[in-house]
């Protein structure tokens, strides 16, 4: 009889050891908290012993709150990337190889290294990064003018390991070629964010200012690391509690947190905040009491935040109050809350998203307002223009008022959030629509008119240059809940810097920050991230279509939308489909939105065969059997665009499943399900809006495409019942 | 002449090595993500090397998604505290100790240990620990009835290194007295939740079912150690869509990732759901379409989710749909969907949290509308009742259902997000609110009939047991937001498994699991935890007041609240006080709702004398001048209580002040900056309480307390100007 013990003695023997990894897993979790400032050990060993050679210490001589930031910045970022501690010292020493660090006001050393032509060269933010002998030896300098220019400077050289560049003989100058670089935060005081998927505000209101989160620091970080030095803490659909003490307190600690980090705080203002808060009986921006109440309330302010950078203002728009609700002009409602920031340095940003119900043409009412008040606001107000001329489409034409005013300072909007773009659900990298616009020539002053050049002020002497993007940002462990979407965060910051750079340069900075050297992964996702704009035009409106989705929520197609209370929020307002063909006619035959652009883009866009195919039915209403530049119809070719982006889709996944294995699974699982989702609503898009179109065209979808897989009813219905969270 | 090179040469040497914890700060952050189960390295080093001779490999013999996951928990966890790879194997290895883990059934080592006796004493949910020798070495034997059982083990075990505990000669044997053991979340379907304080849901409804976070898995893993096996999805206020086919899918892949985890998903069910997305014309429970509808609905339900767990119904409560609609009782509304769960083995969970506008005592209205209906649900329907008549109050008496009802399945109802205690502000340990209901004696049957043993189905004989938490889980980084506020999840789960247990005990526990075994910061903070709920009565509703809580928002205090579209919402509805004295008279002469208590506690409640001073105003109108216990009048007691409770809260501030470097800085800061506004809140409550209940009194406060720092009027107007995110 086999007993039971002896029984088990026979089974064989076998064992196994789990993985380390199990055990390592809470602590080395790649959930995307770091964005791009990983630190992680350089892979390429040649590399890693070449930087170590070259790097020995550090060298600060001098102490403040910022650089404090900078020495605790690079101390972490190359314990990390080289694996090893760094002395910082306060000299040098011996034989080796350090990086200084500094101001020639703060450092003797730097001082004496004969910099001041070069430091002369570049603003107050600007850095050089320079190899230098002293002694017989080499250094690696990174000097400024100021603190915050120090700073700048070693998140750019940490750049320079993290993305493996050859650091022999480096010389990098660099300053900001924009003064204000703002993230604008549309953060509600209940911490829900408007157009914002990537969970609640990072601002803990209830907790201010008593708790300062550890994360406020992070962000702050991951501004400066790319050049930002502003942010706008809440909506500009503005609670005017902001303004009260009890929030400037609360706003006041967090300023205390970014300020070492070069970024003021700005608050968007309710325009009734005399009346909501203050108890006047109006606000009226002429009357004395009301001016008064602003310098008060300004002052009061600067009491808390000695740096704060000032007030972002929509008026008038949506539905929010304005001086027009006092016969008074933007201009005079801007200068009021101008007068009382004056003192203190501060600038008011007055949106110029404008429309009124009932006009003709929505593209041309921000102009037809703006213009003539050209010259007529104070010189501490910037305009504040959005990129194209309706409101953060998928593409539209860069918005006329760039170039078109000569006496007021301008600054650009953009979308860093992906309100028409999918959500934090699609991936979607924004720098080629950011430079498609940057690069845009106005010609205002002939050719080279950039819009770049213009918010730099370099077209017309602005005062005051400034450049916004609506952030992205919320309190998911990733800060954006898209992986890609930081990306996003990234290039708006690295173009606000610089406008001129490339957005090909970024993303591959980007990756390789983000998520590995290996040019095996590189090389495919970035030729992926730069189609995936273009994609999500031609899945959604291409041609130069736009605002088709559905109303309020904004995430999928609606285009058959007709019933909304105003005519400029259906989408059969946008694209005019109709038995004869399709578009917007924007030229002298329609609303001549046109004749706001300078010759020679005016007539460019004027002339049906000179307009670009990605902005045909954005100016002109184009009949079905119009024949395009590829031979096709325009039916055919708007079939071919729908088609074209799902396919594109398609092969973003295709990609995308190619890299396995050569990234961690945990961001590369997080993508994967995100591009299927990508994948079913690039389907929905195509569907609805191609057997919509065809309800007009009365055209066959030809054959070689396959069949939409319902029938258009369902994609109405489904507009109703499909339902997506806000936030 | 002095070189700058010579006079740099000349500066003292000095370098300084930055420690190599900043380099770590982002890998090692105490950011409380991890909850209890931390599984750092034991510090006791004698300790470390008893569990190291004691344990030296697993031997699983079976396999299955539960014991996948009791073999990873239990890997994991070995190799975090004990710091060593710990070899899995199918079988004894020579003279090893090993940890021998699975079931009769799937296990040939098991089943030869003779444990059949023992396992037949215990529920399938319930496990063995125990010390054994096997061929001359001693192993330590973790061995259940079902799967489940063993990963229950497995976190049990782990819980005994964890807090440190002798496991030489270990004997457990545990099994769950409560079979329903869940966390109600009330989660809207656009993430935000209701009453919640921790961000947003954790349930990513635009993802799912493409993309299954791993916090889902974490949080399965969570509640899965304290013996949580059920978890309704959203909110009681019912978004019909939950029950569509689209939510039915996202929630299915909630499911999978909980059912290794033993938890089963619920869903809140709208009373109106067939006709809202059935398209029916009546909900009427009688009505056959209404039935057939139901029965379609559950068994689609059950093709994408074959665990699920059934639902949870609010009916004809604050505004909610139900029977009452179609003058049908609520017996009727449950039976219907009762009806079409049965076979698939799901329940009801309806709510008797009920009550009529002009009813004279909200705190009856349950009973007198439950009481008449006992007997008429089915057997599978469980009443939900609140822990007290009214609603999460600081203190209840036991709600008069408990004990009343012979024939219906009766489970509780806790809340353990703060609703009514600071939200996550305030440090407020739940444990012994829980403890103080579940061992009051109702006397339904005798002595000894206490509510724990009501609800385990012990005084009556109910089929179906449970117990409910209104979750405090959020998608904070921490879960929870206080780090603190992580205890109430861990103490609600242990009660629910064993209602007898004691709080302080589930508190020591906890602390050393979250924070440390260090007895310098145990004692203390344990003790702060047992007082902190008392605290929160006493500087909010002393002598059990209630209700005075800003209506809507409910953090603040306004007991002058008079002005609302219900007289049972008002605060003057509950306290009643006038220029004789202050409570509800609950006895005879009012509204006699002690009548719906068993003797003697009825005759306990009834009599101002014997009535516990912590339940004296619940009960009576007391007048001013009234002699109490302690020596002092009425009025003095209430200032006295009011006045205690703040200086409860600075001797918590003092407390945690003690314990500063026993912990982490991350969290130690984060309690500490939340005390600071805990305190201030404190302060708050108890001038504009004693203040205002002072009109009534006439009575001065006593010389040695400090005066309210502000007027009565300052306060009232605080309670609109004073904002607090409602999450």
């Amino acid at each position: 009889m086999i007993t039971m013990m002896a029984k088990i003695g026979k089974i064989i023997f076998f064992s196994f050891l789990l993985s380390v990894f199990l055990g390592c897993q809470v602590t080395k979790a790649e959930d995307g908290y770091r964005l791009w400032l990983r630190y992680d050990k350089i892979e390429n060993a040649t590399l890693l012993k070449e930087y170590r050679s070259e790097i020995n210490g550090i060298i600060i001589q001098q102490d403040s709150p910022t650089i404090e930031a900078a020495k605790s910045e690079i101390v972490k970022g190359l314990k990390g990337l080289l694996d090893t501690s760094m002395p910082v010292r306060s000299s040098i020493s011996g034989e080796h190889s350090s990086i200084i660090v500094g101001t020639p006001k703060g450092s003797e050393l730097i001082a004496s290294l004969n910099l001041d032509k070069k430091l002369a060269d570049i603003n107050d933010e600007g850095f050089l990064i320079e190899e230098r002998k002293i002694n017989g030896n080499n250094h690696i300098v990174i000097a400024a003018n100021s603190d915050i220019g120090v700073l700048y400077g070693v998140f750019n050289f940490l750049r320079q390991l993290q993305t493996n560049k050859d650091i022999r003989g480096i010389s990098i100058k660099s300053e900001p070629k924009i003064k204000h670089r703002i993230l604008d935060h549309w953060d509600n005081l209940d911490r829900t964010v408007e157009r914002g998927y990537a969970g609640l505000s990072l601002w803990q209101w209830s907790k201010l200012p008593e708790y300062k989160a550890p994360r406020y620091t992070d962000y702050a970080r991951a501004n400066a690391s790319i050049g930002i030095n502003g942010a706008v803490l809440n909506n500009v659909n503005a609670d005017p509690r902001i303004l009260t003490k009890q929030f400037i307190k609360k706003a006041a600690a967090l300023a205390d947190v970014f300020r070492p980090y070069g970024i003021k705080v700005y608050f968007s203002a309710n325009f009734y905040a005399p009346m909501r808060i203050g108890g006047l009986k109006t606000a009226d921006p002429l009357n004395p009491k009301v001016r008064e109440w602003w310098k008060q309330k300004v002052d009061q302010i600067y009491k808390y935040i000695p740096n704060f950078g000032g007030f972002l203002v929509k008026a008038n728009s949506e539905g929010q109050p304005g001086p027009a609700d006092y016969n008074r002009t933007h201009a005079q409602g801007a200068n009021v809350m101008a007068e009382a920031l004056k003192p203190h340095g501060g600038i008011v940003m007055w949106r110029a998203f404008v429309y009124n119900a009932g006009g003709e043409d929505r593209a041309k009412e921000a102009y037809d307002e703006f213009v003539p008040l050209d010259g007529k606001f104070d010189d501490n107000v910037i305009l504040q223009v959005k990129n194209g001329p309706i409101d953060f489409q998928p593409r539209e034409p860069f918005h006329p008022l760039f170039g078109a005013l000569k006496k007021t300072n301008t600054m650009m909007e953009l979308q860093v959030t992906q309100e028409y773009f999918g959500f934090s659900n699609h991936l979607t990298y924004l720098g080629p629509l950011y430079q498609e616009v940057l690069d845009s020539d106005t010609y205002a002053k002939g050719k080279g008119s950039t819009v770049a050049k213009v918010i730099e002020g370099k077209v017309y002497d602005y005062n005051q240059t400034g450049i916004a993007g609506v952030a992205n940002t919320g309190n998911d462990r990733n800060w954006t809940n898209h992986p890609f979407a930081q990306a996003n965060w990234f290039v708006f910051g690295r173009m606000a810097w610089n406008p001129t750079l490339s957005s090909e340069n970024i993303a591959d900075d980007w990756i390789r920050m983000t998520f590995t050297n290996n040019e095996k992964f590189i090389k495919p996702v970035k030729a992926m991230m730069m189609k995936s704009r273009e994609a999500g035009v031609k899945y959604r409106e291409p041609l130069g279509l736009a605002h088709l989705c559905i109303q309020g929520q904004h995430y999928g197609p609606a285009p058959w939308t007709v019933d909304m209370p105003r005519r400029d929020w259906t989408a059969v307002y946008y694209h005019r489909a109709d038995s004869v063909g399709i578009g917007f006619d924007r030229t002298k035959t329609g609303s001549n939105a046109v004749e706001q652009y300078h010759e020679p883009v005016q007539s460019e866009f004027r002339n049906l065969k000179s307009t670009p195919d990605k902005l045909l039915l954005w100016f002109h209403h184009v009949p079905w059997d119009y024949k395009m530049n590829s031979g096709r119809t325009l039916w055919q070719q708007l079939v071919h665009e729908y088609y074209e982006g799902v396919d594109m889709v398609r092969n973003m996944q295709k990609t995308w499943n190619s890299v396995e294995g050569l990234i961690d699974q945990e961001r590369y699982q997080h993508v994967k399900s995100l591009l299927k989702i990508q994948e079913h609503d690039a389907v929905w898009w195509r569907n609805a809006c191609v057997l919509y179109f065809q309800t007009f065209s009365k055209r066959p979808i030809p054959d070689q495409y396959e069949k939409p897989s319902h029938t258009l009813e369902y994609y109405k219905k489904l507009e109703h019942t499909k339902y997506y969270e806000h936030n």
